[in-house]
């Protein structure tokens, strides 16, 4: 199991239009093999920026989905309110 | 509830060391009032990189730790290992 994690920042004033635009795309990521727990939060100090954590069986998996067809659709619809290219990476526990 | 993610980059070369710290000083943090579900993780792209994850039930529980004598053996313990000061923000679920 790898955990994601992805620091996103978001436009000003885009929050709520993206927090929308997550449910609605959240089970493209949610519904693919391999991925378990999802949760996307956001800042209280700073409210554009986010943090999506992701479970996935392997970093494998998760490149998969990022080559599929549903990364393209997530992409499309939470991607415009992006401010900058999120930052992702990988975490085992410790 | 908030969650509490604090990214922290330790000296390479130290990654074993601060995990056997973080083991030793995880119970000051686990054990205040108000902290939740606490975990660790490692970077898999980059080891040196950790982030931690701590549910709080508000923000001032958070800091009601910083302000004891707990933050000062917690920080004691892990804090030697430290490339730079450890990046911590607080999020809500979306």
């Amino acid at each position: 199991m790898v955990l994601e994690v992805a620091l996103i920042d978001v436009t000003d004033g885009s929050q709520a239009a993206f927090a929308a635009a997550y449910q609605q795309a959240r089970h493209l990521v949610a519904q693919t093999p391999g991925c378990g727990a999802m949760r996307m939060t956001q800042g209280v100090e700073t409210s554009t920026r986010f943090v999506l954590l992701v479970e996935w069986d392997s970093v494998q998996a998760h490149d998969a989905f990022r080559s599929s067809d549903r990364f393209g659709q997530w992409r499309a619809l939470i991607g415009p309110h992006f401010a900058g290219p999120p930052h992702v990476e990988h975490f085992t526990d410790v």
